[in-house]
């Protein structure tokens, strides 16, 4: 890299909206600015809207000579090839080469991967995993996502989707519930934000526990709600939160099998309950878990949850 | 490495026998010997033991100066420390710094691994995973261990302790299986040999189909027998060998959520029945993996069980 090159671009791709980030190299976001991704239903409209943004910031801290390249976070992202494949929460059908159609407008190196895979990248380089070899981050939103770092680097897999730990199956029984996948008894279709509203629903049905939630419409209760109630010693909101993290306790035990690292990282809304979810995460693990790994681990909540993890993991992907 | 170094020693240490291996850079077994494990309750005598033989086919292929270092795959082996720790199967109690004791006496580099990851190494240099940089060898035997590469690199985890695929949990329920680490419903109290046995016990106690199995008392049925039955078309027995593909394939459909490995490599002693394993492996794995993992994954007999893979493997940690 040339003495001369002093940014990176963090570009956190969303459904909703898209924010562009310059990034120094000490992590700071230095100035960012963002576009609706909605409003371009042709990939090519996107770039093109995109880099008019871009080039905009990028003149402000003084021209694309200092900037070393560009990294995004994007949902259904596939690292080696730099394509968005069949994301179904974005505009886009198909395989999209988003890297490619940046690099060419742009003329600097662009690297694309998952969301969840950027969250990693950014906790190892400016977040709660500095110096760590071995971890894993579990983003906990929408869905359920996870990006694995081992030997100290993130796990692609043969074909640049692995880490999927959203959709390991945590009940194999008859009614477990279905996951957006398509396939039953997923982690995501339990502990993501719809899977702990999920939850509360069913045991508002089927408890007679009294509940402040039972003043909310059915359709109307949130895992804002849920976590709002609990916070207030709601007995049956606490019960949904234990459950979760019972869940998420032994499916981190599995997880410990395959590459035990030396912490479980989490982000996400959910995350803003730690205080409900961490002790019974911790307790469950190291009750579950194989001994050898039994009181090794630590589990921490990221500490980019305040700052845009996306855009700063995206910016160390390069 | 000077250009004078020609060869490895590869060690597979067991809890009846340990082979030591002189393996040239191309992967032959040149020449190799055993001693018998549990002669030596002692680990210094054991060492001690081994030298000598070790120096007698050093001796034979032109001395210690052509041995560039020596690799040992080894139960409850970790890889940080060189110590073999609270290993149920040796005669050795705690923890035994065996690589460094070998180091002491030889004055060569000694490197120490578990077994599972030994065979994966081997696979990687030697066998069917030539070439790969993401493959998960999973080994079944009296046990179900395994060794995950991913990025090119063997995971050994924080601790030096991951890849322990054998004790995931395939069963959640109620009535799981107990498994000899004091857990329930792991996979190798499935998929092992003595979990192949169970099964069929089950099977013969709660299923009335007719079977030549039933013509052996209860206490003498082996994984052996079960495949010899299933080879000549008893039905419970191919059942039983059925519902052991099955789990396996729900599992590494797991296993795929994790790494996304090119090829999942199968070693050891049930594999001799890989005709009646491999095709209910492959259908379940498909049937159930993640949609973005459907029919990519290679499923492959290692290409090392009828050479001495341990030894092999051992000899390319090195």
């Amino acid at each position: 890299m040339e003495s001369r090159k002093k940014y990176t671009i963090g570009t956190d791709l969303g459904g909703t909206n898209t924010v562009f980030g310059i990034v120094d190299f000490d992590g700071n976001i230095v100035c960012e600015d963002s576009i609706k991704t909605q409003d371009y239903p042709q990939a090519e409209a996107f770039v093109e809207a995109g880099c008019i943004c871009i080039m905009a910031l990028v003149d402000k801290v003084g021209g694309i000579e200092l900037i070393a390249g560009m990294g995004i976070g994007a949902p259904n992202a596939n690292y080696y090839t730099g394509c968005i494949e069949q994301a179904p929460n974005l505009p886009w059908k198909g395989t999209v080469p988003l890297a490619n159609l940046f690099n060419k407008r742009l003329g600097i190196p662009v690297k694309l991967t998952n969301d969840a895979n950027a969250a990693a990248m950014g906790e190892m380089k400016y977040g709660a995993a500095k110096g760590m070899n071995d971890f894993i981050e579990i983003t906990l939103g929408t869905g359920v996502g996870s990006g694995i770092v081992a030997n100290g680097q993130l796990i692609y897999g043969h074909d640049g989707f692995a880490g999927e730990l959203g959709h390991v199956i945590i009940d194999r029984s008859e009614n477990a519930r279905l996951c957006g996948c398509g396939r039953k008894g997923c982690l995501e279709a339990y502990c993501s934000a719809p899977g702990i509203v999920r939850t509360a629903k069913e045991y508002l049905k089927n408890e007679t526990i009294p509940s402040d939630l039972r003043s909310i419409p059915l359709e109307d209760i949130t895992a804002y709600a849920v976590s709002k109630a609990a916070h207030a010693g709601d007995e049956l909101a606490i019960k949904v939160f234990e459950h979760t993290a019972e869940l998420l306790g032994k499916a981190c035990a599995d997880f410990a099998a395959f590459s035990s690292p030396e912490a479980f990282i989490f982000f996400g809304g959910p995350m803003k309950s730690a205080d409900l979810l961490m002790p019974t995460i911790i307790e469950t693990y190291n009750d579950e878990v194989l001994p050898v790994f039994r009181g090794k681990a630590k589990f921490i909540v990221s500490s980019l949850m305040d700052r845009n993890s996306a855009v700063l993991g995206a910016a160390a992907l390069v």
